[in-house]
C-alpha cells in the first residue's frame, strides 16, 4: 500500500542513493557498543537517591550510614559540585540554561523541585548494594505544596519554586521574585490590531497539551573514571559529547581539556540526550573511590528525572478575510520549563506561523517553572505545540468560510521573501511545492470509507539549526578513506555524511569508513540536534573531501612534473589537461601517496550558516469509534521538503518516526500527576506509546527544493515531521465526528467526553 | 657520582626542558592499558602450536581432534592465510622482507624452519583449554638436519632451508637454489687495494657474535575481532600499528581499509615489535568462531619465536699510515637472517666506518638464513656488530702505533662533507664535538684504581630513519590542545612531540593532551623505529602548530576587522602590529573560536627528509677478575650528539638504556643452541640480561650539534647508544688484562680461556 516517493530536482552519483549503513551489521548483530556496554576493571556501580517529594526544602542530609556500608566506596551530594558562575549555557536547539540551574538539576542544592530530583548518589561494588545503601541516606525534608500545571503555576497564589528566578531567555540574567514566570518574549510583525480590524472572520481558541517524553529506547548510562593524573574520562551515549564535556567540566569546576568524553552508540535521543546528567556524579564518585563508576538509569528514572517536553497552555486568535487570506494572528503561549527555566516557547512562537505569509502578528511567549523534571528538547522543540493551535484554527476558518483546507493554505503559503514571525526573511523554501505534492497525491481526493471516518490536513515547519562541525579524512593506500567526524550519529548520519564525502571524491561510499571521534580526537562539534548533522557535518565532509582533492592534484602534478593548474580532478579521477594519456583513479593515486610526500589528510573545521528550514504537511485519515472514543489512524501520508535527501531511506525513516511520535502525542501519551506532584505512570506499560499495531504504514513524499546555503542543497529533515500530526489528527477527528479537540491527548476518554458535550449541545 | 650534562647551543622555552611525561601517572599507577589488558565480552583465548624441530618438513597436519574438543571454537593453520604476491614489504629500519616469507613465518606453510615456528593455533574458552587442545593436533614431521650458525650455513655441505631462496635486498626478487646466502651487497669507495698498498700498518681480524634478544618486558599480546560486517579490528601493542594493519591485511588477502588497529601501550620494543605476528592468527580464529580472540605469548615464546638480532661472522681489515691516518678498510660481514632472509647486514656495513673519514673502502655483506627465528630489528640493527669489529681493530692499531685512542679518532674524525661508506655525504655532524666532549670530561684522564682495571673507548654511529607522519591538533575553549599523533610512544615521545607543538604555540606543554590515534583516527604514520619519532612526528607537531597559528591570526584579524598581514603571533600571543592595545593570549583567543567561525584544527601530514644521523662515544672502566673471568663495569660515560635534546631526561634514558643493553650483549647475553637446533636457555633466568646490580649508573653527556634538516635541530637519539659498548668494553678488558676479545659474549668462561691462551702464548 505504501509508495514512498522522492520528487527530485538534481541527481548525484552517491548523494541521493540508498547504501547499506556502515553501522548496520554491528547494530543488528548486537555487537555495537552502547553506554551500558562499558565494563572496566575494578568498576563500581552508582545509584542515585531521588526526592520522593515534588517540592521540598532539604533540611538535613546525612550520608554517614551509607558511607559505613561495607560495599559502599563513595557517596556524592550537591556539596561535591563546584561553585559555578551565573552564566548561560547552550544545551542545544536554541535552549539555554543557567549554569547554576544545570548544576542544581544534576544534584540538588538546598531544595528538591520535582519528584525524581537527584539528592545524593552512591557507588558500591554492585548495583544492588548501591541501591541498598541509598536507603541508609537520611534526608529531612520540609515538604511544600507542589504545582505541576502551567496555568496554576502562573496564578497569583501559586507555590513559588525559586526565591530568585533567573530568566532563561537570551537577553540577560535578571532575577525575579514571587513568580514562576521566568521569561516573556514577544514576536511582533506589522500591526496586529489593525489586522484584526480588517478581518472578516476571527477565531480565538484555547489549547492545552500535557507533558510527554521522547521515549527513546536506551536509558541514560555513563561510565566515568577520574584518573590518577586528574584527567576525567567518560564513556557516554549522548547527542553531543562536546556538550557533555563542557557541562561536566563546568559542574566540576575543571577546564574543558581536563574532561574527555568518548561517544558510545546511542539508542535514540530526540533531544532528550542533549543534557548532561550522570557524568558529573560519576566523576565525583570515581574521584572519591579511585575506581571507574558506572551509572545506568532505570526506565522509571528516565521518565521521572530526565527531560520531557513541556505541558502547555496556548490562547490563539487568527483573523482572515472572506477570500481566505489570513491577515492577523495573535497568540499567548505559556510553556512549562519544569523545575528550572528553559521551555522551548521560543521555538513554538518562531515556527507556528511559518507556513503562511501573515503581515500582522503578535505572539507572547512565557517560560514557566513547575514542579516537574526540567524539560529538554524534544524533536522540533515547542513547534508541535504551536502548530496544534494554528493548524486547528486554520481548519476551523476553512470550515466556516467553506474553503478547501489545502487551497486556503495554498493561498496563504509562505514563499521566498516572506518574513517569518521571528523576523527572518525566507530564502527559497518548499511550501508551495509541498502544496502541489499534496494536491497531486493519490491520497488527496481519494474517497473515505463509510462510517465515522474523516481526513485531516495540517502543515508544519521547523527552522533547524547549525553550529561548528569538524571532519578529518585519512586516505588509506587501498583507496579507502577513514572519516572521523564530531557528530554523534543517531539516525544514520554516519552514512549520510560519508555519502557527501564520497560524492566529492567520486568514490563508492562503501570505501569510506566513518567513525565518531572522541572529544580529543576531533575538533569541537556542536550537538546532534536542530536536524543539523547532514547539513553541517555533511558540509564538513564536503570541505574535507575538497581538501583531499587539492592535495591529490598536487601529487599528480608532482608525479607528472607539471604545474597543479594543469591537473583536474573529475569523476573520481585525476587527469592531465594537456595529455589525455595521463590519468590516475583515486585508488591508483592513493597507492602512491607515501612515495610522493607522505599521507594525505583532509580536514575541515566549519561553522556553516544558511541552514534551511523544512516545511512539512500531513494528510491523515482516521476512523473514530463513537462508543469507546477510540481513534484509529487508517492512512497517513507525510510530505516534507528535504532540500536534497542525501539518503532517502533515512529521510523517510525520520518522517515516519516523527509521524509516529506525533500520533502518540496526539492520541495517548501524557504524564499523569497525582495531587502530591508525583508521576503516576512511570513505566512504558502505563505511559502508553504507540506500537506498530497502533499505526498504519506511514507513506512519505520527499520534496526537494534545494537549500542554496548548502553545497548539495541539504535541509535538516529530522524534526519537522513531528510538527503537524496532532493538528492533522484533530482535524481528521472533526471531519469524522464533528468535534473540535483542543486538548492533548485526544484519548478515548476525552473523545467520548467531547462527543457527549457536542451531542448535548446539538440536542 | 653521576653528572649528566647537556652541552647546548640553542635555548627554547619548552623544547629542551624536562616536564613530567603525560602518560606518567597512568603508568606508575598501573592504569595504563597494554596489549594484554583488553577484555571483550565473549572473548576467546588463543594458543599457538609451535614446531619442536628446528628443521622439518610438515608431512601431515590433522586438526580434527582439536576441533572436536568441547571448549575449542576454532583452529587455524597456514592454509587459512591468503596467497600473497611475491613482493617486498618494509618492516622498518631499512629491513625488507618478502610478503610470502612474512606469511610463512606467521603460520608455517609446508616446512618448519626453526624450533618455535608456528604450525597451527587454537581458540578456546580459556587459555588452559586452548593449551590442552594443542596436544590434540597431530603433526607428522620429516625431521631434517638443522643449521644454526652463520658460518656453517654458508658451507658447501650445509643443510639448505629454502628450495627457492628469494633475495631480501632492495634490488629485486631473484631466486637462488642450493644456498643459504640470500643476498650479497657491496659498499665501495675509492680503491681499497691501493689504500692497503699505501698503508704502513694493516690489521685483519675475525669477529663472531651470537644471537641476542631485545629483552623487552612485555610479551607480545593481541586481541582481534573479525566483525560481522567483515571489518577486522585488532588491539595490539606494536612499534607501528599501520605496519600491523598493512601486514595483517596482506596476509589475510584484505585491502588495508578492512583492518583497523588500535594501539595499546607498549612495554618495550627496541625493534622487536615492528613485525606482525599474532594479529592474522587472531583474525582467522575470530572469523571462524565469530568471537573476539586474544593471543598472549609466554616468555618462552618471546625468546624462541619472535625476532632476535643476528648471530654474525665478520672479517675486517684496516690499514693506516704511521701517523695514524686510516687509509683503507675492507670487511666481509655475514649476518644471520634466521629462518627467512632479512638480516640487518646493510645497517652494519653502512654505519661501521661512519665515525671516520676513510677514502678507500670495500665492504661485502651477506644475508644468510639459518634454522633460528627470523631476525628482526634490534636497536641500530647491525651497527653494533660492525662497530665491534672496527673499533676493536682501531684500538689495536693505536696500541701498535702507540697513539692515544681518542687522538687517533680525532685525527680521522668524519666531519661535514665526508663521504660515508653508503655513499652519503655528511651534513653537519657532531663527531668532532664529541671528541672534544670526551677530551674535556673528568672521566677521561682520571686515574684508574690498582688491580686488573682498564679503560676502553669506542665510537659508534647510527644513521637513523624517517618516514611519513601525521598529527592533528584540536584547540579546546580553555586553551588546551588535544594532539593526536600516529607514532606509537615507546620511550616518552608523546611528551617530546607535545613539547615541539607547545614551543611553536608558546603554551605550556601541560596544556597539550597527546594521544596516539588508531589507524582510522590518524593518517598513515611510519613505524616507531629508526630513532625517528622525535624527528618526524615532532616535525608533524611543528607543522600542525604552524597551521593553528595561521588560523588564529585569521581569527584575530576577523575580530579586529583588519587584514591578517597586520597580525602577528609572538610568544604565545596575537598582536595587532599597528595597535599595541590589541592583543590576545592563546587562551583568550581559544575561548572565542566558536563565535568567530568555529573550531580550529591544525593538521600535518609530512614526510620529512634530512634525518640526521647520530654519533656516539663510550668511555668505560672495567675491573677483570682473572681467576673467574668476571668483568665488572665500574664507570661508564656515554656521549651522544642529539642535535637538540627535546626532553633531555628521555635522551639520557635512551643513552643509559642502550648502554645497558650493550653491556648485556657484551658480557652475558646469547642464545644457546643444542645440536638439535633447539634453544636451551628459554627463560630470563637462563638468558642472562643485566640487572641493576650488574651495571654502574651510566653517566651521560648530550652534545648538541643541530641537525639543519629539522626545525629544532633534532636528530634521532634512540639507537646509537647500543653501538659502541661491546667494543669499548673489549678495549677496556684489553687495557686491564692484555687480551683482545673478538667473540661475544665476553663472559667469564671466554675471558678465562682467552687469558689462559694469552698467558700460554706469552710463556
Amino acid at each position: 500500500m505504501t509508495s514512498n516517493m522522492v520528487l527530485s530536482k538534481k541527481e548525484y552519483k552517491v548523494v541521493g542513493t540508498r547504501p547499506v549503513r556502515h553501522d548496520g551489521v554491528e547494530k543488528v548483530t548486537g555487537a555495537a557498543r552502547y553506554g551500558a556496554d562499558v565494563h572496566l576493571p575494578g568498576m563500581l556501580h552508582g545509584k542515585v537517591l531521588r526526592s520522593p517529594h515534588a517540592h521540598a526544602v532539604i533540611k538535613r542530609l546525612d550520608t554517614s550510614a551509607a558511607e559505613a556500608h561495607p560495599s559502599v566506596r563513595a557517596v556524592a551530594t550537591g556539596r561535591d559540585l563546584a561553585e559555578v558562575a551565573e552564566g548561560l549555557s547552550e544545551v542545544g536547539e536554541d535552549i539555554f540554561t543557567s549554569l547554576r540551574y544545570m548544576r542544581d538539576n544534576i544534584l540538588a542544592a538546598d531544595k528538591a523541585l520535582y519528584a525524581g530530583h537527584p539528592i545524593a548518589a552512591v557507588a558500591a561494588d554492585s548495583p544492588h548494594q548501591a541501591e541498598e545503601a541509598l536507603a541508609l541516606i537520611e534526608v529531612e525534608y520540609e515538604v511544600l505544596p507542589p504545582v505541576v500545571d502551567v496555568e496554576a503555576a502562573m496564578a497569583a497564589d501559586a507555590p513559588i519554586l525559586h526565591e530568585r528566578l533567573a530568566t532563561a531567555g537570551l537577553e540577560g540574567e535578571d532575577y525575579k521574585a514571587d513568580t514562576n514566570i521566568a521569561s516573556h518574549e514577544q514576536y511582533i510583525l506589522g500591526d496586529v490590531e489593525a489586522g484584526f480590524e480588517q478581518s472578516d472572520i476571527v477565531v480565538e481558541r484555547e489549547f492545552r497539551t500535557k507533558t510527554v517524553h521522547q521515549g527513546y529506547i536506551e536509558p541514560q548510562s555513563s561510565t566515568v573514571v577520574w584518573r590518577g593524573d586528574g584527567q576525567v574520562v567518560a564513556w557516554a551515549s549522548s547527542q553531543g559529547h562536546f556538550g557533555v564535556r563542557d557541562s561536566t567540566a563546568t559542574v566540576l569546576g575543571l577546564p574543558q581539556s581536563r574532561v574527555k568524553v568518548i561517544p558510545m552508540e546511542i539508542g535514540g535521543g530526540f533531544g532528550g540526550k542533549l543534557s548532561c546528567r550522570l557524568e558529573p556524579i560519576g566523576a565525583v564518585l570515581s574521584k572519591k573511590s579511585g575506581r571507574p563508576v558506572k551509572l545506568a538509569m532505570t526506565r522509571e528514572e528516565v521518565l521521572t528525572a530526565t527531560g520531557p517536553t513541556s505541558g502547555s497552555y496556548v490562547k490563539m486568535k487568527i483573523g482572515a478575510k472572506n477570500d481566505g487570506r489570513i491577515v492577523a494572528a495573535q497568540g499567548m503561549l505559556a510553556l512549562e520549563g519544569g523545575a528550572f527555566p528553559g521551555s522551548p516557547v521560543g521555538g513554538a512562537a518562531a515556527c507556528m506561523l511559518s507556513p503562511y505569509n501573515i503581515e500582522n502578528v503578535r505572539l507572547d511567549g512565557y517560560d514557566v517553572v513547575t514542579n516537574k523534571p526540567k524539560t529538554t528538547a524534544y524533536r522540533a522543540p515547542g513547534a508541535p505545540i504551536g502548530a496544534f493551535a494554528v493548524e486547528t484554527i486554520v481548519d476551523e476558518i476553512c470550515e466556516r468560510l467553506q474553503m478547501e483546507p489545502l487551497e486556503m493554505r495554498a493561498l496563504n503559503a509562505a514563499r521566498e521573501g516572506t518574513r517569518r514571525a521571528d523576523g527572518v526573511v525566507n530564502g527559497p523554501i518548499g511550501m508551495e511545492e509541498i502544496v502541489e505534492a499534496v494536491r497531486s497525491h493519490p491520497h488527496y481526493g481519494s474517497p473515505l470509507s463509510d462510517g465515522n471516518t474523516g481526513r485531516g490536513i495540517a502543515f508544519g515547519y521547523w527552522r533547524n539549526n547549525t553550529g561548528p562541525s569538524c571532519a578529518v579524512a585519512n586516505v588509506a593506500p587501498d583507496g579507502g578513506v577513514a572519516l572521523t567526524e564530531g557528530s554523534m550519529d543517531i539516525g544514520g548520519s554516519r552514512t549520510a555524511v560519508a555519502q557527501q564525502l564520497a560524492e566529492v571524491l567520486g568514490i563508492p561510499v562503501e570505501d569510506v569508513h566513518p567513525t565518531v571521534g572522541d572529544t580529543e580526537a576531533i575538533g569541537y562539534t556542536s550537538v546532534t540536534g536542530g536536524s543539523g548533522v547532514a547539513f553541517k557535518t555533511g558540509w564538513a565532509a564536503h570541505a574535507a573531501a575538497e581538501d583531499i582533492k587539492s592535495q591529490l592534484i598536487d601529487r599528480a602534478a608532482f608525479i607528472w612534473e607539471t604545474d597543479a593548474s594543469n591537473v583536474e580532478y573529475v569523476d573520481g579521477a585525476l587527469r592531465h589537461k594537456a595529455d589525455p594519456e595521463l590519468s590516475y583513479t583515486f585508488k591508483e593515486i592513493a597507492a602512491q601517496l607515501n612515495s610522493t610526500g607522505g599521507p594525505v589528510v583532509g580536514r575541515a573545521n566549519v561553522y556553516p550558516t544558511g541552514v534551511g528550514g523544512s516545511h512539512m504537511a500531513n494528510l491523515v485519515d482516521v476512523e473514530v469509534d463513537p462508543e469507546t472514543g477510540k481513534v484509529q489512524v487508517t492512512r497517513y501520508t507525510a510530505f516534507q521538503d528535504a532540500g536534497k535527501a542525501v539518503h532517502p531511506s533515512y529521510v523517510e525513516g525520520q518522517m515516519q518516526g516523527g509521524s509516529v511520535q506525533g500520533i502518540g502525542w496526539a492520541l495517548n501519551e501524557e504524564y499523569f500527576y497525582g495531587d502530591d506532584g508525583r508521576m503516576a505512570n512511570t513505566s512504558l506499560l502505563d505511559y502508553r506509546m504507540p506500537t506498530s499495531l497502533d499505526v498504519p504504514m506511514i507513506d512519505t513524499v520527499i520534496v526537494e527544493v534545494p537549500n542554496p546555503g548548502h553545497p548539495f542543497g541539504v535541509r535538516g529533515v529530522g524534526e519537522s515531521s513531528i510538527v503537524p500530526p496532532m493538528a492533522a489528527i484533530a482535524n481528521a477527528i472533526h471531519d469524522a465526528v464533528g468535534v473540535r479537540m483542543r486538548d492533548l491527548p485526544m484519548n478515548p476518554d476525552s473523545v467520548v467526553r467531547a462527543l457527549a458535550e457536542h451531542n448535548g449541545a446539538a440536542e
